[in-house]
């Protein structure tokens, strides 16, 4: 099959009529870039999902009021500090700084309200914004604002080792249109968001942010359930530490300058928007993976054979979330015994005796028993920096799939220090 | 109130009637102790608690089926491989370690059947226990029996760095009665035990290995009632790194040498005995932790306030297995956010605007927000090796406790070897 879209330069200014802008406010003590702006020159159409963590910070609370009901013309968000634990002053703190935006954009020939305006926080917990430094950050913001997205990738970045960045383009209604996307990870993830932040039916457990943008024109419910379903299979599929974050927030911002017709239910335009958009979050939420705290080795898991999706989701996130796992990973050993281990204490059905489980195609375990000649084998295979890992529980019909990482000393190092 | 019981010097060969062997059978590769028996002259009545995970070890299905049906004479255990994952050759493996030290202990004057002998291992899944070095053990561990509990308590250690033992005294129905135990923990440590080795109603998550005796005469009944009662309060309230083992296991013997007087249903009498078995199993459990892999600190965390017993169950141990709450321990950091992370993804009611927060006593939050000026104080008392944290989450009455520890670099190095 001939892929439907084409992967091309850039990130979320790819898109038309996208301009970022990413300064240093002094929120970070290194000094380094620390506040993200990000608008369209046509006010947008805006999906999201966020955090299902019921300590949801200030800036998701805000997002959840305003999103999908006002249209946006962008978005604000710094590094350096979550909001999180702030109480009534944070969330006034989120609203002061929308309404910052609006005030300095609209001197910038952007006239437009505070709702206008999303806002975003990653960093420390517990910890008042320093309202001041954000104002000056956004004056220089609105002066740096430019097509080109490389200074607002990074004024989001943590921990991040690297920028993550992704753009393609595809057909679609008569027109060639593009989506675009940036996200910042490396720790506090195991992302389980919805589009109302409240709990999904399966237990899932970042702070990962994630901003994309399409020149598209699409239907706002069209555009939520496609954000829906690329998040399902992207970043609520992924795992580094197994910490939900208070702030996991991802926007979608569609200012429809592509002026394309509108996709139709079932149609195959709308069949193209959603793959070039489940491919967008997949590769930044696998870069997310790549990127975790101290990480040495990626893991792609996968679980068949569960007698019902609950507990397919159960028995893989105790597999990537369990320390002795992740440790044993990181030591290069195939101690499979632990993956037993840990399927066994998740709740899933299990019978030991129908258990199989393999590295990269090689069987090790066959009913439950060790196929010892392989062993030699996989102990190369799970020292290389990928490998993934299919355990068939064999009871039933359901699987599902989880990215995940290694537990190593360096990520006790980074997350030790404050 | 004055305490019913006293301590005592020694461990489990404290009450009369028991003796100890701890031998090297060449299983660990150390060359260190690595079989240990430990028998009754007088056959026991036994009751047992064992591990809720489905992928239970093949001497775990052994006990279960053995223990409360027969009486017993004693229990082998090894350390150095877990017989975990190995099927039906490992409880073939177990009935003939059974076997054996029944035939051996015959000639040695314990004449008695195979069933009168339960069977404990603990060390690496997946691999088969090696027979052959068992049964030369067990010819040496039977020379070796003695009443002093030195060699038998240091034989089930695996990365442990001290022994665990105690014993206490007291009196009962007219005599001096005795309780003796030790154990062995280290890793793998979350032990969610029940008498049936099913689940308990609420979502528990080392290999630990746990023996105590008694020469107190009591009613078989109240021997397990009594036991999961102390369990409850002491093993199922710990957690070192999240992962409940296939192996975890406690067995009680009881050989009624005392000749006391049975104590009656809401006596004073059973009272005594409950209490002192309470205290025996806590400090057991503390030493556990205090002695897990790695750590630095040891944390006692309360939640109270819960808006029922799950949600305080789910609140603790999403904080006790937090990876960012333990790491933040490690560095002496009062990081207090990431508690209401935890406590924020764990699936527990919250309303993060009534959350105290407080440690040793010193409240650092109040209502969700921090109390600046205590901060100071509570970062000198996190740099401690022991402290305690209390969240009270002011939504109903329901309260819990656990004592857990921190995440360590050296954790990593330990568990990564094979």
């Amino acid at each position: 099959m001939k892929s439907p879209f084409i992967s091309i330069n850039g990130g979320v200014c790819a898109p038309r009529g996208f301009l970022g802008a990413g300064v240093s406010a002094g929120i970070k003590h290194s000094g380094k870039r620390d506040l993200a702006l990000l608008i369209s020159e046509k006010l947008c159409q805006t999906a999201g999902t966020f955090t299902t963590n019921s300590a949801k910070a200030a800036p998701v609370l805000y997002c959840l009021k305003h999103v999908r009901r006002d249209l946006a013309r962008g978005v604000i968000a710094n590094s350096g500090n979550a909001n999180a634990g702030t109480g009534a002053r944070g969330l006034r703190d989120s609203e002061l700084t929308a309404a910052m935006v609006a005030g300095t954009l609209a001197v910038h020939g952007y006239p437009g309200h505070r709702d206008q305006y999303l806002v975003c926080s990653t960093g420390r917990i517990g910890v008042f914004l320093p309202m001041s430094k954000i104002r000056r950050g956004i004056h220089a913001a609105a002066h740096a604002l430019t097509r080109n997205d490389h200074a607002v990738t990074e004024a989001i970045m943590t921990t991040d080792t690297f920028p993550k960045r992704i753009a393609v383009e595809f057909r679609m209604g008569g027109k060639t249109v593009r989506i675009g996307g940036m996200a910042k990870g490396a720790g506090m993830i195991e992302p389980g968001m919805s589009a109302t932040g409240r709990r999904p039916p399966l237990p899932l457990h970042a702070t990962m942010l994630c901003f994309l943008t399409t020149d598209a024109a699409i239907s706002p419910a069209m555009q939520q359930a496609c954000l829906n379903e690329a998040i399902g299979q992207s970043f609520n599929r992924i795992t580094v530490d197994g910490d939900m974050s208070t702030n996991d927030t991802v926007l979608f911002f569609a200012n429809g300058l592509a002026e394309n017709r509108p996709p139709r239910k079932g149609s195959s335009d709308l069949r193209a928007f959603q793959a070039a958009l489940n491919h967008v979050t997949l590769e930044l939420a696998k870069m997310m993976v790549r990127d975790g705290e101290g990480i040495s080795r990626v893991v792609t898991l996968r679980v068949r054979g569960a007698a019902t999706a609950a507990d397919a989701e159960l028995a893989i996130r105790a597999i990537g979330n369990s320390s002795l796992v992740k440790t044993s990973w990181c030591g290069g050993d195939p101690n499979w015994g632990r993956i037993l281990d840990a399927i066994g204490y998740s709740g899933a059905r299990l019978d030991p005796t129908r258990l199989d489980i393999s590295y990269n195609g090689i069987p090790l375990v066959r009913k439950g028993l060790q196929i010892s000649k392989n062993l030699s084998k996989v102990r190369q295979l799970v020292q290389k920096t990928h490998f993934s890992i299919e355990c068939d529980l064999r009871l039933g019909k359901f699987e599902t799939i989880l990215y995940t990482t290694d537990l190593t000393e360096k990520y006790v190092e980074l997350n030790k220090g404050e």
